[in-house]
């Protein structure tokens, strides 16, 4: 049966350009050949400038789970104190982790589909607990929500509050789709992976790491092996990885990265928030509602938005998977069946995103939602389009 | 410059199929989408013949270093005793994780080249010692060196004088190319990975856990998150991993998997059997000599080679990569100059076997090596693969 190739619009994995899947197809490198090692070192200064640091940028062959793991076990000693910010399913995690290692957690958790809160964030660190605070975990971009923090803001309060606290971020769906600046914001540990703004296959995670984070390593008792930020501090700088890398996975890297370069930063989060205005302009018009409200908090990598009355979002996504070949996310834990996820992250462009707004629309109107025109939605999507060109082009 | 096509004969990662390459650069698929679930669930019961077991396989997004790391986290607790019988760079490993962990390890080591003892872990196993073994961790084929254990009889051994002990096991180079049996032999955990007699890239790890070893998991005060044994054993049997997998070197390894099913163990081994064969007959014809003297200590996957008077094995690999495109390895640790490792593992054939020996030989000779005629080397494979067609054709 023929039928149009499977077009993913979900916040990872994300699709993966051509260029990029015909290196995946190479046949494997021995992972200790020179060959190899001229790959790895010329990733390094990518993976740097990408998060922005001069820093050393770990590549595991895992997925950012191990390097969320790999952030705490490496930093904090059980039995000491973490500050978890959470405001969904993956920053929630960090807690989740932190506790499993034995590691205390004070937990500050928002409402799904609201950022973290600058002002319950002063007063935790302006409180009685601020001080056995060893670190503090947040995240720059919940995927489960759509919802992108002020990140740059929380790490200025909390180096201002709590100097030594290390700041440990998780900016798996956000690095490559919106600003982040490791140095700049004096970050500890930032955590990413490969399936999403790297437009690569699910397989390996990145984590950069300061000084302040290592000199804390070396109190560690029990950093572990494979993730162990000694052995990697060690290997990076050598073009190599202590255990054997996916290497085909990093040979897409090289490829992906060169492209993200090509680009620029600015243009690739031009290119991110294009695709959310285009699609919250669409939902819009359709006359559905944001699970995010707060323009400012909304996720230039994954728009969330709550199912109208009478629609059910397994009908929603089944259609659309069936009928177009199209995946778009349903949400997550309590909101499962509450919302559904439009993913426009890594290699997504205008064009994709017309091409969900148009299905999306039609399946919708097929399930009888009628709560504006057919059409309404996609000719929004068009508007937002040439608006943001005539910007371009006029300034 | 046109080059000849890079040809790997190190004992991981090895070639990948032309038909697995295919799978790699296919576009990536959501991790929880039902198509994705439905190759999960075609991996498992081909993972659990692989390791000859009923008992679950987890598939890590990781290298094997990981899933060693997983075997004890989750199933040893710091201050508790292992025995690690050591006989080479890999089976050492044991020993560095557990102590990295907090573990107490006892270590009986053997000179590299020779395979572990069965009268020496006699002699542990009835010694003072033996009450406190939590868990005996052994190799099952020694990469860096190429031997291969006496698993079946050393497990035997094991569950007779210990039956409390776990047995863990790294048969990362052994799955595939030599007899293995999980149940049969009652092992508790065994690891392997990817890029070796998978035919796959580098970056999955494999882990097959007894119920023994759940049990004793059960009873770890803090067994990690990544890599925990009960995430996996909750998520296994929905054809899911906890964590994202990586998608694309799962549908290689669904490829790889029915390849491999379609030949079966016998002939599977048969095939490394009879590379090692032609191997070491050459190897002999040619007047080297073996690390391995033993013969029923012979690698199927590698064989080393101890580096002639007066040829630098830096020369010979460094001719056979320039002038052929053809990469063997070193030795590693003391042996890293002392040798050179021939591997014929995963989708290596005799034909491969043939073009490394001839190459072998014809760089040796220029090299001014003349303990044997140009030549003999080369017939003696010719002769070994000869005899065991005739053989393979008359019974």
């Amino acid at each position: 049966m023929v039928k149009p190739s499977p077009m993913l619009m979900i916040p990872g994995p994300t699709p993966v350009p051509q260029e990029v899947l015909s290196e995946l197809a190479y046949p494997p490198m021995g992972h200790r050949s020179g060959a190899f090692k001229d790959i790895m070192l010329a990733i390094q200064p990518k993976l740097q400038w990408l998060f922005q640091t001069q820093q050393p940028v770990f590549t595991y062959a895992a997925s950012a789970t191990g390097a969320m793991e790999a952030a705490l076990v490496n930093t904090v000693n059980p039995g000491q104190t973490v500050l978890v910010l959470a405001c969904g399913v993956f920053s929630q995690r960090w807690a989740d982790i932190a506790k499993r290692l034995g590691i205390e957690v004070i937990e500050q958790a928002v409402e799904y589909g609201q950022p973290n809160s600058l002002s319950d964030l002063d007063a935790i660190l302006s409180g009685p607990d601020a001080d056995r605070i060893k670190a503090v975990c947040l995240i720059h971009n919940e995927t489960s929500t759509g919802v992108i923090n002020p990140v740059e803001a929380m790490a200025r309060l909390i180096r201002q509050k709590t100097p030594d606290a290390l700041i440990i971020i998780d900016t798996v769906t956000g690095l490559g789709a919106a600003p982040f600046d490791f140095d700049g914001w004096d970050i500890d540990v930032a955590v990413s992976g490969s399936q999403k703004g790297f437009m690569l296959p699910p397989g390996l995670a990145f984590l950069a790491v300061s000084q302040r984070a290592m000199q804390r390593h070396a109190q560690v008792a029990n950093p572990g092996f494979y993730f162990n930020f000694t052995d990697n501090a060690k290997s990076v700088g050598q073009g190599q990885t202590p255990w054997t890398s996916a290497t085909t996975l990093c040979r897409g890297l090289l490829k992906s990265l060169e492209l993200m370069e090509d680009d620029g930063l600015d243009v690739l989060h031009d290119r991110h928030r294009l695709n959310r205005q285009i699609t919250r302009a669409a939902i819009q018009a359709m006359g559905l509602s944001f699970l995010v409200t707060d323009e400012a908090a909304a996720s230039p990598s994954v728009t969330s938005v709550l199912k109208p009355d009478g629609i059910e979002v397994a009908d929603l996504r089944g259609i659309l998977s069936n009928e177009f070949g199209l995946t778009i996310a349903a949400g997550q834990k309590h909101l499962k069946d509450g919302i559904f996820r439009i993913g426009h992250l890594g290699a997504i462009f205008p064009r994709d995103v017309f091409t969900a707004i148009s299905a999306i629309e039609a399946v919708l109107h097929r399930l009888d939602y009628n709560r504006a025109p057919l059409g309404a939605g996609i000719t929004a999507a068009q508007q937002e389009w040439t608006n943001a060109c005539r910007v371009a082009i006029t300034s």
